[in-house]
């Protein structure tokens, strides 16, 4: 297959002009390798067309929203036959109500939710009404772990003030000994505990969700009348339909969900039990596009199928055969590497990896053969991932593993 | 016509189950009068449906998204195309450079662009911007301006704390002696001064943007090289297609952009100058959906709309209709009212109008014959607003003040 991004710079060139550093955020591709495509013009199922036609086996998915995979016949039909109706309106439309109850019916610890569009609505709403409930100001929340990009959370707090994450107390996720002397640090003043189902910070290996730490999480909170804040904004319903802690029999206060609720429409959402739900009504939180219907009826039809299969059986079977395919390709050719975390959001890094020179070529081979990995951020199965799919993948990073084994990290000149 | 609402009664019974108070933020009927439908069933042009079927003409538009009316042919389909192809990708269509191209084509101080989903995104992105330009902390704002439901510019700041409003000096809005001691109090640390176009606070009478304000504003901040932020969200497109200090001939550095600017579909926009590129290319902003592609489409349809013919001359035709027809009309009935501000944005507030007694009733009145207004939020005309639907309103709004004149605030038994 032939490969070209001639399309792609010259959109590159013209966005440098009218964009600040050409783009920003999760999406801009200033930290991957040169020749990753910026722009995209199509995707369908779990496949991804950049803006020179190049042809992509997606395994980002949009960094996570895609869980039914990009224009999913059902979610679509619903979201169109929405539009037609009302979107955004003067206030919103009754299935508002039935998502609410939703979400109320299928995760334990929800006794009612709100919706927004960011996660980071979602988990900035959590810690106010976790701050509300409780009369407190600590928060909780381990050291490098990602929950946002308002200024008390952003990984980088270029024009934030330090004020912004006052009574926040950083601690190693999963290490109950360090969680043990934030919260003594914190005294009285505790208000909740927030946390990730696992650890699935960009760059590092990932944990398992770990039943220990998170009962030892609830038990704190319990024992010192905190609220523990559930992020499932990255992780949520790939793991479990009823949150990522729900096998682990550990229910949060309050759980943040995002990116996957509406298959890539902008939707976020709060749950919360009873005892939040007075000071969540106190808590002002809105925004001029949150009461939109159509990602709500996308959300429905989203759970409408969700339900239908035991789709995290696929994932994990999707994700075990990519996990498998990668494992026996790095054995052969001799390369090290470690796969952390769940196998539906698969994380591949390279041992002795120096400033990822090694995943960099690594995804940059398996691009051009049309794979389109990720060399340092958890990577996202979907339902749309058959094993033809993953199988092409592997195909692909065959390749990669062998120019990675004869040539290491170097690009050919 | 036979008004109902007991299929609204029901829902609303409904989402107090599931919902904190029933329903949240600015779209929350709680704090207007009894009987206000919550849930709506559809919307077309200028007109809304409530679920239990009664239609309205909507004075709200969304409470300021629907500037081409709900459901505008070429919006949707410009939308629809869109959606066929992609929206949540692995990143942005090249539309999304389109769409920066038009921002700063078409707004004079704008040499980059950046969209998001909220417009507290671009608010907040704006201080952060002001603060990582210069170097500097303080922001001034205007006492009572909404700027956002950020922890930072909420209104009504349950569960938020109160270091995340540290370094904010507030002014009183259009005067120029508040504003210059606030200056003086920030000293050598002004990053920004952040200002909405006109004030036009909730609840108070409305002014109209002052041309010696904005000129003073603009010369402070040249002077002591601080950033001016344009507020724009809520005005923005109503007034001007460039800005709505376009017309004043006062640029600011940095300007906020939201509601309208897709037609209902989900986008912000922050638009920046030169001076401070290089600042909003290191502050972080990002989130799930911000590179949704068919909001993108919607924007570059809707501009393309407002492009064609006169708007804004249609709007001011439209609310100067409205305005005339209810000073008359309280004129004849006696009643003593306040219209105030741009008449694209109507505002009528009752004298002597102790807790909006009368604006309560006078809205009831309108809501059952057919007009949807606001009692103390400034109201928003759309393109789709055509003389006959001003006249319908004005019908309903006779015999809402009839009602006033004769029984005053009081709702007959």
């Amino acid at each position: 297959m032939s490969w070209s991004n001639e399309r792609n710079l010259e959109l590159q060139a013209r966005a440098r002009q009218v964009i600040p550093g050409g783009m920003y955020g999760h999406q801009s591709v200033r930290p991957l390798p040169d020749g990753f495509p910026q722009f995209f013009s199509r995707a369908e199922g779990c496949r991804l067309w950049d803006v020179d036609g190049n042809e992509y086996v997606d395994m980002m998915c949009a960094y996570g929203p895609m869980l039914l995979g990009y224009q999913h016949p059902k979610v679509e039909a619903a979201a169109s036959e929405q539009a037609r109706l009302g979107d955004t309106m003067t206030g919103p439309s009754e299935i508002m109500v039935d998502l609410a109850e939703r979400f109320v019916a299928r995760i334990e610890h929800a006794d009612w939710a709100v919706f927004s569009k960011n996660g980071t609505d979602a988990t900035s709403g959590a810690l106010a009404i976790a701050r509300a409930t409780t009369d407190r100001r600590t928060i909780l929340l381990a050291e490098g772990a990602y929950h946002g990009a308002a200024p008390w959370c952003t990984p980088f707090p270029a024009g934030t003030l330090e004020e912004a994450r006052a009574h926040q107390i950083e601690f190693s996720y999963g290490d109950t000994e360090s969680l043990d002397a934030a919260i003594r640090q914190a005294g009285d003043d505790l208000a909740g505990i927030l946390v990730s189902p696992f650890r699935h910070d960009a760059a590092h290996d990932q944990t398992e969700p770990d039943a220990a730490f998170a009962h030892h999480v609830r038990e704190r909170c319990t024992e010192h009348e905190a609220l523990l804040i559930l992020d499932d904004v990255r992780a949520g319903l790939r793991l479990s339909f009823g949150g990522s802690w729900e096998s682990l029999g550990v229910e949060p206060d309050l759980s943040a969900w995002g990116k996957s609720i509406a298959n890539g429409h902008a939707l976020s959402a709060l749950v919360g039990n009873e005892r939040c739900r007075e000071a969540a009504s106190k808590v002002f939180m809105t925004g001029s596009f949150w009461f939109q219907a159509v990602p709500m009826a996308a959300a429905l039809a989203t759970f409408d199928e969700l339900s239908r299969e035991p789709y995290v059986e696929h994932l994990i079977a999707m994700g075990t055969r990519l996990r498998d395919g990668w494992r026996e390709q790095a054995e052969r050719h001799g390369v090290g590497i470690r796969q952390t975390g769940p196998v539906q959001m698969p994380m591949l890094l390279f041992d002795n990896d120096v400033r990822f020179r090694r995943a960099y070529r690594w995804v940059s081979e398996a691009l051009r053969c049309g794979a389109y990995l990720h060399p340092w951020h958890n990577m996202f199965l979907s339902t749309a991932h058959q094993e033809a799919d993953i199988d092409r993948v592997l195909e692909a990073t065959e390749t990669a593993f062998a120019v990675i084994a004869k040539d290491g990290s170097e690009p050919a000149a």
